[in-house]
């Protein structure tokens, strides 16, 4: 079972965090008051603060700091786009029905969940600690079977443990026979289960009043930049690589949603697809900066073994000997990386694990996760793939559209090839209405057979080639009709179809994740919690609290309210009756890194205390000098460490 | 027939300004190499720029300068929710089908276009000018029969004008009528249609795996609102009056949609649902602030008569002469029009038009839409209507939530009533399961009520009471069982439901108003257009160019690019070949604002100039000073004219 320490090495109580960021809005059920719907949550004001602020940081991060070309696609998209990328036939996940009870459930996860179940009864039999998850079992009481404490053989622990850490490696026939294998029933009922059946996850809808265009809704942006690649090549000036970027909602309609924010039927991405030109080994011109960014790697073969164990390298060392595929799914790897870290991120939390064979689609070349660690176990918050040049090829054959790239070569190419001439004015008259299926079968005979029909016309003067429909299905073609020579074309054009690098984003769980891993609670007492966002990531950086409500405050904190919103400094007020200390500890929940006092003094000389969330230390300087330094750490200028060394300390009374 | 004017004179050509747009990539049909469908467009990257850079806007006039709670809730939306709120059953618009072409038309939309036909073929045979939409023509010529040049008496005219300048007065059975009346026919075909039928305008789909949850997109983001009130006042501290605020996409399945981004399926939507206590007045704090703002107001009873005659009034004197219904909903209004002049719109093409009272949802207390005058006409681009306490009870009442607002009162309230005690021992035995039905239907009976019964207990010692389902409807209660005395209850608690003032904003439809509005072209050349976008707004601040592709210019380019964006201002280098001044045409079209050249001058002294869009002067002068200019521009602390008059002019060569 997961278990997650916080920084302060307590254990993150899942409940009791929950609670907290329910009880302050981060998110909600949707439509809680008719019963919510699973799957389906809202964001409350600081969650919607911390969404934002998230975005903001990627599109700098990303689309500024490269000039990707950012679009904005719709969501709704016609049967036949999701027809020809694969979605309507592949976008699937695996389910299994009780006959009886009618209860469906994904396969994948059962396993999973029955599978662990018995190794921690197998634990409880040998006598083994056993970490629980509190919430989890209060769930499971209400429905499921309490689990058994039941030994099993030492190789059996060993089959299940192997099974489980290839779990995302299998299809539906190995799932059933996993299935069948293993003896997973319903866990409720223990009632037998029908073989797993594939289920499409799109939501299916209709455009239009006629009701005579299906569609559905996006399950990845990622198609709207592909259709559009020809127009965005044209807006870049035709100059590669390049790539374009879209941040939206898209839609996957779980079968059986659970584990909060992390699987929802309705989510926020951020995608990137870079267009690349697969020649030369995709190299990165910017590699050269991020090549030293140290990762934590977690190898296929290493999965496939069985085991998690992972591995430190350079992004360098991994793209030389070969573990990540090229320069440029390297670069945006560690790109990744340098990203999450920005968020808070605990680098200790964070791997990145490559895809097995089967778990990546057939034309992908590489693809790694990034994973962050929660209490729920490693969450796969970003995916890095090399998916080729499958979308732009399938779309192209597809609709005829020119989704290439074509550059003048600096040397003109010469090609020795078979030519065929056909006599024109003979082979109207010859063929008639078959003619143009006669000259498309010609147009595609390979060099190999060119050549070898050429011996064959020189040898006998006529030849036979095939053409499905026509005479029987072979056509007698001779000297008077048809000529084959070996002849050089010069190519001053060279024209390919990019390969795409993809890193996409699922912003609702790198935000959950996150917030896992910047939470802990105040020494001695669990349920003062605080949420330790970087200044750039809080959803609101200075909270201002007047001592009292003694009317003498107001006019200052209008003025530093002011000063600060001016700076570009998010803040909120809190004159409440409450005391300062439970003003403070709200805020210390919502995770507002700074807190500025208005008291007496104050009114005497305009001096302010500056609190610090995470030290609960305090400072005291001029209201100049206060709001100066606010900007600079928000803006990541200075450190509170710095702050604290060059301005006097305040112990008046420390705000915890 | 529509027609606008650029602010230096010349008609607009919907034509070529569409064409620019399109190859600029600002917008785009979706699906485009599949045939695209109709209603759905693609933003690309300036479209996504602008738009990005409108909610940022939107974001600081609105959520931070009101401390409004913002919230992102989901697009999925399960049936019950939009059954309560009444769009199941109301949120559509008519339809006509030609039975014998399959063909489907708007209703209102069709007698628009046939009775606008009918008055330009009027004009025609009065030999008046005719303003021709040359695009719309065009399309006209392939489908559709020409316009005949047929005189139509004055009175007919008259009622056409009357008719179309109320056309969004007419319901379903009006339309009927008024189609029966004028004779309205296909156009291509002039078949008869059948009556107008409605068209629910929701997109459906069904959630979870087993079908049994029937949905539907948002057709507005405000629900998603209403049913977190409760949490959102509890976030609130429980302290009125206050916002709530939502940015994300909405859908509206339209019947046939036209008119390019102002009629789409899939839309950008930003709501503030303001919450405020219908006693005393709906007065807003900040009024003082706005209320000498003028505006251009356009009344019910004005259009009634069948006259789109405008007038010039401050807000203050709106509300005070009861034109606007109260000072919050006039607050909005004027805080609505500063946001759209930040925007870039001509304050002479923007006019608030009040709706009618057929045009109304039956709840709302007054409602006016922010119109901007374009090439279509004058286009709905922000609704605000005053919804008072509708949507709160109306879930209230389905969930039995409690949105309300419950505050202490200053003094409590004493109310006399008449209160009804009963005798629980006795009464149990005697009712039986039927006791809690009684029960209930005696806590209903009014106040009325209960003094004439306790007049008639007094009387006859017993009294009959209504009770449906129980011993034949009726019940009878002796002075054993019941007792009815007036006594006085203090109440220390008001509870009340907020009514809800809603400006909601179509950030589509604003954008492609907004560019109809900034659009003009250099003097003397169509094809040379230009896009006024303010600073705030441009997708791109600067262009940097260098002279020529000489390698001497490149670290100076570097140097540039690097210091802008740590300053916050993005933009982009054009070191192609192409001359300078087509460079700066294609950045016109793009609406960059300012443009700085490297030259040979700026590698021998590093000063450099810089030139002004709109006014394609130049001032020329050292890095530092240059940057701050562009820095101070971005930000609106100096305008163009104040940059000129302090740095040197640059007449060398002037870059149109």
């Amino acid at each position: 079972m997961a278990s997650l320490s916080t920084k302060t090495g307590q254990v993150v109580d899942r409940s009791v965090l929950d609670s907290m960021l329910r009880r302050r809005l981060f998110y909600t059920p949707s439509f809680e008051i008719y019963g919510g719907v699973s799957g389906l949550y809202d964001y409350g004001p600081p969650g919607c603060a911390v969404l934002n602020n998230i975005v903001d940081l990627w599109r700098k991060h990303f689309v500024l700091e490269e000039d990707m070309l950012e679009v904005d696609c719709t969501m709704l998209t016609p049967h036949e786009i999701l027809k020809t990328s694969g979605h309507v036939d592949k976008f699937a996940d695996w389910m299994c029905k009780d006959p009886k009870t009618g209860e469906i459930f994904r396969a994948d996860h059962l396993v999973e969940e029955v599978l662990e179940a018995r190794l921690k009864g197998d634990k409880e039999a040998r006598g083994q600690k056993v970490e629980v998850d509190e919430e989890k079992e209060a769930k499971k009481k209400k429905k499921v079977k309490q689990t058994k404490a039941v030994k099993l053989d030492d190789a059996v622990v060993k089959e299940y443990e192997e099974t489980l850490a290839q779990i995302d490696n299998f299809d539906g026939p190995e799932l059933e026979k996993i299935i069948a294998k293993y003896d997973i029933r319903n866990p409720t009922t223990d009632g037998n289960l029908l073989p797993p059946v594939a289920f499409n996850l799109m939501f299916q809808t209709s455009i239009g009043p006629s009701s005579n265009m299906p569609g559905y809704l996006r399950p990845e942006t990622a198609q709207g930049q592909f259709l559009n690649f020809q127009k965005l090549l044209e807006f870049n000036q035709q100059s590669m690589p390049f790539a374009s970027a879209s941040i939206g909602k898209s839609f996957r309609n779980e079968i059986s949603p659970r584990a909060g924010l992390l699987r929802v039927r309705e989510f926020l991405m951020a995608e990137i697809e870079h267009f690349v030109d697969p020649q030369g080994g995709k190299k990165h011109a910017r590699f050269e900066e991020v090549k030293d960014v140290k990762m934590t790697l977690l190898n296929r073969d290493i999965q496939l073994s069985g085991s998690t164990k992972t591995e430190e390298m350079t992004i360098g060392k991994a793209v030389e000997t070969g573990l990540v595929d090229n320069e440029t799914l390297g670069y945006f790897l560690a790109r990744i990386q340098l990203f999450l870290l920005k968020l808070g991120v605990d680098p200790k939390k964070l791997r990145f694990r490559q895809h097995m064979a089967n778990e990546m689609a057939h034309y992908a070349t590489d693809c790694w996760d990034a994973e962050l660690q929660t209490s729920y176990g490693w969450i796969e918050c970003v995916g890095c793939a090399d998916r080729s040049a499958y979308d732009l090829t399938v779309h192209k054959n597809k609709t005829g559209a020119p989704l290439v790239v074509r550059e003048t070569r600096a040397e003109p190419l010469k090609v020795e090839e078979w030519q065929i001439d056909l006599d024109k004015k003979k082979f109207g008259p010859r063929f008639k209405k078959d003619g143009k299926t006669v000259t498309a079968a010609i147009d595609a005979l390979s060099q190999e057979l060119r050549e070898k029909l050429s011996l064959d016309l020189e040898q006998t003067g006529k030849i036979e080639v095939e053409v499905e429909g026509v005479a029987g299905g072979k056509v007698e073609l001779d000297k008077e009709l048809i000529k084959i020579e070996k002849r050089t074309r010069v190519e001053n054009v060279r024209e390919y179809t990019p390969n795409v690098i993809e890193p996409s984003f699922g912003i609702g769980r790198i935000l959950y994740s996150m917030i896992e891993q910047v939470y802990w609670s105040r020494e001695g007492d669990e349920a003062r919690g605080v949420l330790s966002f970087p200044p750039a990531i809080a959803p609101t950086k200075v909270l201002i609290v007047p001592l009292s409500t003694h009317q003498s405050f107001a006019p200052l904190v209008q003025r530093l309210t002011t000063k600060l919103r001016r700076m570009g400094v998010s803040n909120r007020v809190d004159d409440s009756s409450a005391s300062i200390g439970k003003r403070y500890a709200r805020n210390d929940e919502l995770g507002t890194p700074f807190g500025v006092t208005v008291d007496f003094q104050s009114v005497k000389d305009n001096t302010f205390t500056l609190r610090d969330r995470d030290s609960t230390k305090q400072v005291r300087a001029s209201e100049d000098e206060i709001a100066q330094a606010i900007k600079s750490l928000v803006e990541g200028e200075e450190t509170w460490e710095d702050v604290r060394k060059r301005l006097p300390e305040f112990t008046g009374q420390e705000v915890e």
